[in-house]
């Protein structure tokens, strides 16, 4: 129970002074942090309450969108404000920095893919400089054309192996990639470069492309198998629990936090 | 434009016989059946209109279903329902029973996978005996826990490759693969198991997984890219224009058509 990290996208009613004192709490090691959040408060005074918690930073959501264009079509520098956003994380005491790298520009793929591997070489020196790794997360494929054109593990490492280990990983969703008929073998072959594995279920049906998540159980995602592969390539590090879902949304942050804790228990660890 | 494929799904509100004098009417020269539409009139009346109208059938859809249950949940017995549905194709005079397989069975997808290669072993020599060759079609990831557990062309190739070429092939439907890291080269070692190519676009935002597609145009997907890798890969045959669209459902059949007909020539021909 001590890899289990709350991201706070989960309890979404909570800020994350309630966030973090509600981790501490329950005895929730972990949390990673959204930027939207952390701006809420201000990354210092963030810094502060997480030491004083005593609750530890597991990642920092989120750079990218190195392809030119936000999900609501708007234009975005993403290289410039991935580098704000690897200061950030560095502030905060984590050392990964994950990544949604952006959709498709217009209907060229292969040059959508070229800008991403383009942007993270541009900015994985100035990570490793500061500590904080860059975790490039394949998204779901239905998220292909606005979110993410790395759509596997295999493209993000792919990216991952031009660069230092330390510099870049992958994160590993299980929501995203559980369907992948080579997901094990990609997670194998990844080792040292799994910045991150966060956990989820997917809903059946799945009548939504961003919300149909729910916390682990009886849903499609065998996440007893999926874990056992990351372990077996080596990861030892937090566990995320993170989940996209308009009900939980509405609901008390300690309620969600309390079934967090209990589905990770029953269907995770 | 001969090439050019009605889908009948895409001109819902039509009936069998207003899809066919429909397609007859507008010079287009395939349609692509529905069982629940064939079944409206009775096969032989289908078969005796195509005839009467000299329209040809690129492919009946759909079989499968072999892990055991449909989208909603029922239990269903999938190979003994695709016999049937080999034995309507042979006698609407198609010779491409289109496989939609069938999603995962509890949290097994490794089980799950292989119920499908074995159903597809056990109907291989019935459809060839037919004269009908079995389509694999690989669904979007998004449909993997409900639909359809192969979700690439490599997985429906693996398949298809235990059998014959004319017993087994796989169809390509843009909006399924599209987004495929590997779709180009698994398109080219396809070659001759290509048993269709059906195009539509992808609504961005992609706010419903059924129903978020939308006549070829100004989308993500690159169709003459892709009609060009399925071309080089030896494939000459109709291509299905396949539009799931809740506004174009509710319009008029022969208002939609004209739509296919101009978006298929300013975009796929």
């Amino acid at each position: 129970m001590n890899r289990l990290s709350l991201n706070q996208i989960t309890t979404k009613s909570w800020s994350l002074p309630e966030a973090v004192a509600g981790c501490a709490e329950a005895g929730v090691e972990w949390i990673a942090l959204w930027r939207d959040k952390v701006a809420e408060v201000g990354v210092d005074e963030a810094a502060r309450l997480l030491d004083h918690h005593g609750v530890k930073v597991s990642s920092l959501c989120r750079g990218g969108f190195f392809t030119g264009v936000t999900p609501d079509g708007s234009p975005v520098d993403g290289v410039s404000e991935t580098r704000e956003a690897i200061d950030e994380a560095a502030r905060l005491g984590t050392d990964v920095l994950v990544l949604v790298v952006g959709g498709v520009a217009g209907n060229d793929l292969a040059g959508s893919r070229q800008r991403v591997a383009d942007a993270v070489g541009e900015l994985a020196p100035y990570a490793r400089d500061r500590g904080v790794r860059l975790g490039l997360e394949p998204l779901h494929p239905m998220q292909c054309a606005e979110r993410s054109v790395l759509s596997t593990v295999d493209q993000a490492l792919a990216i991952a192996r031009e660069h230092p280990p330390e510099a870049v990983g992958v994160v590993v969703d299980e929501f995203h990639v559980w369907w992948d008929p080579h997901i094990e073998a990609s997670i194998a072959r990844a080792r040292d470069r799994i910045a991150g594995f966060h956990v989820c279920d997917q809903l059946v049906p799945l009548t939504d492309t961003l919300m149909g998540r729910a916390l682990p159980g009886d849903g499609p995602i065998d996440h007893r198998g999926l874990k056992a592969c990351v372990e077996a390539a080596g990861y030892s590090g937090p566990i995320e629990v993170e989940v996209f879902n308009t009900e939980l949304w509405a609901r008390p942050g300690a309620e969600v936090l309390a079934e967090v804790i209990s589905s990770y228990a029953e269907h995770v660890a």
